[in-house]
């Protein structure tokens, strides 16, 4: 079992795929004992086939070793293991270890960036970083600053160096990067800050930009064929960002990209999602608001996009579209197909054919949502593909200056950056989920470039007349739109989830534990208190024949900035700040990985 | 066996100690489930009489649960378990959590003084503290700039708060607090800034100052009786301290208070030790330097100084005083005595008869140790208890602006602070030790109030012709002077020991090991990874019935001071970042505590 396909890595390597992809990407995923790329596999399936610690055997889980990583703050992201090291790294100021497995976890080398640290200023949501990546024996290290760097995996010296934004108007990173062939992939975050999304393709031998797609703005510079280019099946047509905003508002209208990113080596795709429109005042920015909140589509040699769909056009609740895009092969409506299956921030969760960009299924994950009734899903419809907007949770219709209530979900969304796993053995998606709902006041801003540019007072809580909690962690069947199973948590599940073919599920809470529960039941099956409130994601590897757990905690991130950032006013942290005030009953600021074992 | 004599705090009560000592914490000490004083035990034995956890089955432990602490640097002393709630402090800026061990470590309090951070500039060895004491209902807390705060022990609510002492002239604090009766007693920190040791004691009810005295100056204010107080049996006589002193010296002459405290109930004397002589340049300060370097027992209730007993007079190495003294009742050449085992700094194992002051044993710890053939042991001779110097490793002999070099121990001694465990089952000592040797070059330096008064460059480094590494943890016979085995260590060992019944003795170590050992033999019977670095000291307890082990991880302290401040030139950190340098490699900064149980 334990050869069985990584995500569909394995069967594409060995039918030759040399000419797709990054070879040594695709060797080294290919490798169930390793993790090699922060999603687990290009289809950030986060599954793995290793098999030894199972759903009979898991309440038997100890812990093998710790690390310290020397930093406080939110830690999202998971160590890579590549052979026998594991390279483990931290939020700003974004140190790498190396830790050399077959001595005990000795620190090889260290690589330690000399950031200014007024970046954390412009940083919306924590000083978070959600992985370095592995291509070609080098460690791609993508600074808060934006400085990407990529080290020498044996000896952490550095290769080349260059600068992807500019943390003077805003632009950072938090996001892991995408190698894909002789390219990797870079995202920008900033929409708090009016910052223009965008990817950006550099080259691995050296840095230097090869292309470079924008979120808005004119055709050529956003890299679509405005007659090629489809969004629900039609050609998105000519200045469709231009004519969906006021004046010049794209250029500081957001769409940022601070998510994850997939790659189909046979379609040649890669898949991201972008970010909100700026500002969070929807009546400032009139228009759709292209291609904000947008699904994307783009051949991963040129940049130029195949096809967009805009999932929440013209944002009301900062819903940005950039969670993770899962991609599998699975039949549905009797059909195999290519598919991308993706839970918004705005509380559906999407199944799209990731060939052709059509809309196959699109329901709530949680049925506390109650902006939309649902999306129309009637090709003829005027209205085909966009969400029906419930006029009293508009935050635009009920106007500036006005407190829209009980909005859900939240601005965090059903779910936010914790990515979700697939496991080919259940066909199901195990999602970390948001249970929150939330006031909106929106309010006239003015731009100031390196300053927010957010224009909203929101406060959060727990989804009223449900559990109680502020999160859940489901099962869901995308070919259907159905919730197979849901955990009540405390709190959001921030953590990302890994399913395995020993028929576990793992996941961590913001109180800092990690939990193992049966993939078809979702009964629990373990849960040890780590030291810290768990952002990171849940990796395995197998090292020496045997099979660990390993995962980041350090609360933080969004849910977490009242902790890592030491803010108490209910109202700070855009709002984050009250809603998640009880998380300082359980636990307090880390950075450490825990890795766990069978005795 | 489980309500086997902890220490001799057990037998006391039950023999009627209620005017003896603080009611409340004999009552708290006797519980052997609990861990309600730093030292385990008012005689410092840290000893304990929990032995589900024992030789043959510790290789089973494991992780029970983890707390991240929230705060990095050096996590010196360890948690207190009172009752069904744990206490846990960090270093600066000494937070302090009550944790509730019937709700997974749920938070119950947590208190966070708001200290000016400019004290870290004055502390001369990370910014550690030893941990909170509990009595009468109250947790105890000294922070480092030298503020003592009473904390109610369920709510967490501040009882009375004063100052000890004043940072602006390097005033600071590290070490726990001792409560005796109705006072608690206070030390300072400082010998580096040459601030005026003392010993302090306050009211338990509202903190008002009682009794004070001071290591060095007139008699009145060290509370001696030139006729009573005697010194290897004879009357120290008038002025003995102003007389070993050129001129007003002994106003910046050091001898601070900042290790351990022991109480003996039935003789009502607490015990301690003194600091260096400011400065390190011994040239500038002619004299015995009294009573630097100087073990004392004072009356708990009057302060009154029973015996002294200096070890180094006019000390040339900075070999500190001021370890633990462990109180025993054994019999030694035949006779059943009441004995303080002192480890000092300067590489002698002392026992005397705790009730007279008499010297009964003084042997090298450390084969190592040079700098003196070893301490006159006849009470005719003229130089009866001083160590006879060697003078190639006297710096005094030597000069100013020369370097010494080969030194044995260095600067940080055999033993610096971190406390051993004295088991009744072995009648054994249980000693982490450091195997370092230095060169030292004294320089002149001028007095200036809240500046480092060092005046001398260091550098370290393992003994030679040893193992190679730093350390030792060591078996003792304090009766005859023996070491019964010797286990090697890589770093010196800078973690207290713990003794228990289980015939278990643990320890931690620099890389971040929890070990555990068989008290017979010193056979490794168990070790685990913990986060960081340990320096904190290994504790155990009961709840629900089930025993635990805890400890602090977070690397720092003196010997840690370069990973903990940043530091990388080698003669940084009075010469220790040198010596450690190879700490980086093995662990990072943390803070954690991890609980460990049998499956
Ligand atoms: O618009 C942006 O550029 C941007 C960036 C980030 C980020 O980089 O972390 C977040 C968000 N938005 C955001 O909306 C959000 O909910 C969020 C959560 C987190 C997190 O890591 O917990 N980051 C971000
Ligand atoms: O003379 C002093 O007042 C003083 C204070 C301290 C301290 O407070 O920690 C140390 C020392 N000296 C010292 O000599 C020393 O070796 C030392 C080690 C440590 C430590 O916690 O690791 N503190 C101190």
């Amino acid at each position: 079992m334990r050869q069985l396909m990584k995500g569909f890595g394995i069967a594409l390597l060995m039918s030759g795929g040399s000419a797709l992809a990054n070879d040594s990407v695709m060797a080294e995923i290919g490798k169930p004992q390793q993790w090699a790329i922060q999603t687990g596999d290009y289809a950030n399936s986060r599954y793995s086939s290793l098999d030894q610690i199972n759903r009979d055997n898991v309440k038997d889980m100890r812990v093998a070793w710790t690390f310290s990583t020397g930093v406080l703050r939110g830690h999202e992201g998971s160590p890579l293991v590549i052979g026998d090291i594991m390279y483990v790294h931290t939020p700003f100021p974004n140190n790498v270890y190396a830790l050399d497995l077959n001595d005990g976890g000795k620190i090889l080398w260290k690589y330690t960036p000399q950031q200014d640290p007024n970046v954390i200023a412009v940083m919306c949501c924590d000083t978070v970083y959600r992985g370095v990546a592995y291509a070609d024996g080098m460690i791609l290290l993508h600074q808060a600053d934006t400085t990407l760097v990529a080290l020498d995996a044996k000896t952490g010296a550095e290769k080349w160096k260059i600068k992807t934004g500019d943390p003077a108007i805003g632009e950072t990173n938090t996001a892991t990067v995408l190698p894909v062939k002789d390219k990797v992939i870079v995202g920008v975050s900033g929409g708090e800050y009016g910052v223009r999304g965008r990817v950006t393709a550099y080259s691995l031998a050296d840095g230097k930009e090869l292309w470079k797609a924008y979120s808005t703005g004119p055709d050529a510079e956003m890299l679509v064929d405005p007659e090629k280019t489809t969004h629900l099946g039609k050609p998105i047509g000519k200045d469709s960002s231009l004519s969906s905003w006021e004046g010049d508002q794209w250029k500081i209208g957001g769409g940022t990209t601070w998510g994850w990113y997939s790659y189909d080596p046979e379609l040649n795709l890669i898949y991201y999602g972008t970010g909100n429109p700026s500002t969070w005042n929807p009546g400032q920015r009139p228009g759709d608001n292209k291609w904000s909140m947008t699904i994307m589509a783009r051949d991963a040699d040129t940049g130029m996009a195949k096809w967009f769909y805009q999932m929440t056009p013209h944002d009301e609740w900062d819903y940005d579209g950039v969670n993770e895009m899962i991609l599998t092969n699975q039949t549905i409506d009797g059909k195999d197909r290519k598919l991308l299956t993706h839970f918004d921030r705005n509380g559906i969760g999407y199944t799209l054919d990731r060939e052709t960009g059509e809309l196959l299924v699109a329901k709530k994950y949680d049925p506390a949502v109650n902006w939309t009734t649902g999306v129309d899903m009637d090709p003829n419809s005027e209205t085909y593909g966009r969400p029906a907007v419930v006029a009293q949770y508009s935050t635009e219709q009920n106007g500036e200056d006005t407190n829209s209530t009980g909005i859900c979900p939240s601005a965090l969304g059903t779910k936010d950056q914790q990515p979700a796993a697939f496991s080919p053995k259940t066909n199901m998606f195990y999602v970390p989920t948001n249970h929150v709902c939330m006031d909106y006041e929106p309010f006239r801003v003015a731009y100031t470039a390196g300053q927010p540019y957010v224009g909203a007072t929101l406060s959060m809580y727990p989804a009223p007349n449900s559990h109680g909690g502020m999160g859940n962690f489901i099962a869901w069947d995308n070919t259907t739109g159905e919730i197979k199973w849901s955990l009540p948590e405390q709190f959001s599940v921030w953590s990302g989830a890994l399913a395995t073919a020993g028929d576990v599920v793992f996941y961590g809470t913001l109180e800092g534990y990690l939990k193992a529960v049966d993939a078809e039941t979702g009964a629990e099956l373990y849960k040890f208190k780590t030291p810290s409130g768990i952002i990171g994601n849940v990796m395995t590897y197998e090292h020496a024949g045997k099979q660990y757990i390993g995962v980041l905690s350090g609360v933080g991130g969004w849910a977490g900035i009242g902790l890592a950032a030491g803010l108490t006013n209910p109202s700070e942290g855009l709002g984050a700040v009250g809603g998640y005030a009880a998380l300082s009953d359980y636990t307090a600021l880390g950075g450490q990985l825990t890795v766990f074992e069978l005795p």
